[in-house]
């Protein structure tokens, strides 16, 4: 995997602390002898033909080309009248699955230790359908849409995800005891599902279960596959039990190998510029990149570098409890990752 | 308040470990002799005229006449086809804000040590409308629906329980960032009313924010409000932090005094009729229905002798990490109360 050509991906930077966690993720890469090329495109809200928001068609002609991203925190002015732009970018590009495995880091403390599980959320419909009414003055419905189809999809990556990568288990989170139409149907393409994945555990269990257990006990859980806002909840309960979003990768996936990963942190307005933001979460999203691309040598190398340098706990970012700048860190895992040749 | 007559109550003992716990409660109760006289009551779904499901009339009527029930857990058979009990229970009596106050037990360990917060939940709209639809083959709508009136109802308990229980905050929780109708709707309710409690700290978060915050850090969480399927989960998470829902009291409550107090752990089938089952909850839920009463006093007796034979670990049950069985546990309650005479 070390000879394939280089590749070239779209750098979406992002907001605030976004343009220097990018550039640590840039230095790291070149450090590593990454086979990737970076093609920096920006992501801002224009307004296109029929009054509809659509990310400018440079970025869009960029992620077409190049199938993938690599993304920093975007601000999401609700004032601005426009959808999140996570959002549009996850819809354009139909990235149906979002992936978020959250394992304890080893010297970096929690309450809990032996974290090693992964959220599969469907990121395309749910409760983020966008379809929303006033019936009356005062009386207002948000419409939840579940396909069978779209469930049937998001069942398909969770199997497929837990069998490439030696996962036990998968368990579909739901609450369709009181949604038993639309979790039902979701429930329902789950165990079909199933039915072809012999070689992998199936369990269901009603979110507000998951939620209890989780906190008790995260190690009872594996790969975890769920409705768009269960998911968006569940994913960031599991990065609080390991130290939260500076720490936690993430990834968008689509059909064909389209996929944007990114770090689901904000935009640390407050520490945009100064050199003090922490670049692990975009820098582990990058390397869940490598893998889906293919380059496991150079994924396995980084991941190694970032956690030692985490396990040292000598060059450390603010937030993750040490007096370090950005380009510090940065330059301590540049130095292990040459190191390692 | 030690001095007014004897109260009567209606006792739904419910399923499984229901009828041993609801036992250990009435002799605790005795032995504090707590003014208050049990009616029980039955209930299991019946078919009403039109094929409605409804409570049996005999639990209705005492309900009616008594306004305050405790109840034990019930069984929820998706398969019978009727809806869960305890959600038609709460619907039948109107029964708007369901309340959990969470606080670590001294001597019970969990990864927590400081919780002291209470979630309190819209009871009667929101996801738990029961409207779904078929639209067409594979593709199901349920809706969320929000009403001015019930976020106005219960933003206005969430304040009013705070000034009531010496609470400095009120975080409304929400995803108006993403249902921007209907969290909408409920967000700019609890802004209104919190304009009339000048006196309590009003803040917002999102769901997915306090989820990741709160097992960071729950000692930063006050009182919170949120439309129903938030508060499932919520409720839940934050009985896990300290111990579970074995340890987890909570109430329903509607207008002009009427209240169901319930233990929200299961029926435990496993272990029912076998003298094993821990009555915490559902004591803890008396407790909570006497101060509701204004019977502080016996309250404060019980909830200090629970508290005591926890912290002690001389007498548990199983599920609290002892050996004992039901009866002695709920005996070693009921010495502790008579010695404070
Ligand atoms: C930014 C926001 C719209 C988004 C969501 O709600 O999905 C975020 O919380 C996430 O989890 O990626
Ligand atoms: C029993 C079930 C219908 C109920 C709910 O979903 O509300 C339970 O989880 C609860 O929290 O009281």
């Amino acid at each position: 995997t070390f000879s394939r050509g280089i590749k070239t991906v779209t750098l979406i930077p992002g907001d605030g602390i976004g343009p220097e966690i990018s550039t640590a993720v840039m230095k790291i890469f070149e450090a590593a002898k990454a086979p990737i090329q970076w093609e920096e495109r920006n992501v801002t809200a224009i307004k296109g033909p029929g009054g509809r928001w659509m990310i400018p068609p440079e970025a869009k002609e960029s992620m077409d080309k190049n199938k993938i991203g690599l993304k920093g925190p975007l601000k999401t002015p609700i004032a601005a009248g426009h959808p999140s732009m996570n959002l549009l970018l996850r819809k354009t590009f139909d990235l149906y699955a979002n992936v978020r495995p959250c394992v304890s880091i080893e010297g970096y403390k929690t309450p809990y230790t032996d974290v090693d599980l992964v959220t599969i959320r469907e990121n395309t419909e749910g409760e983020y359908s966008g379809i929303e009414h006033l019936i009356v003055d005062g009386v207002v419905q948000s419409i939840k849409l579940i396909t069978g189809e779209a469930s049937r999809r998001i069942a398909e990556y969770a199997f497929e995800y837990a069998r490439n990568n030696q996962r036990a288990s998968v368990t579909a989170v739901h609450k369709a005891n009181i949604m038993r139409m639309s979790d039902g149907l979701f429930l329902r393409k789950c165990r079909e599902v199933a039915e072809n994945y012999k070689d992998v555990k199936f369990t269901e269990m009603y979110l507000d279960t998951v939620c209890l257990n989780m906190v008790q006990d995260p190690s009872q859980f594996d790969v975890l596959v769920m409705p768009n806002l269960y998911g968006d909840i569940l994913s960031d309960l599991c990065a609080g039990l390991i130290g939260g979003l500076g720490v936690t990768p993430s990834g968008n996936i689509g059909a064909n190998g389209v996929a944007i990963f990114e770090s689901v942190h904000g935009t640390a307005p407050d520490i945009a510029g100064k050199d003090l933001a922490n670049p692990t979460a975009l820098l582990l999203s990058a390397v869940m990149m490598l893998r889906h691309m293919g380059l496991h040598g150079y994924a396995n190398k980084i991941e190694t570098a970032c956690f030692d340098t985490i396990r040292e706990k000598k060059v450390l970012t603010k937030d993750l409890g040490g007096n370090s700048k950005c380009s510090e860190f940065t330059a301590d895992i540049c130095r292990r990752v040459q190191d390692m040749d």
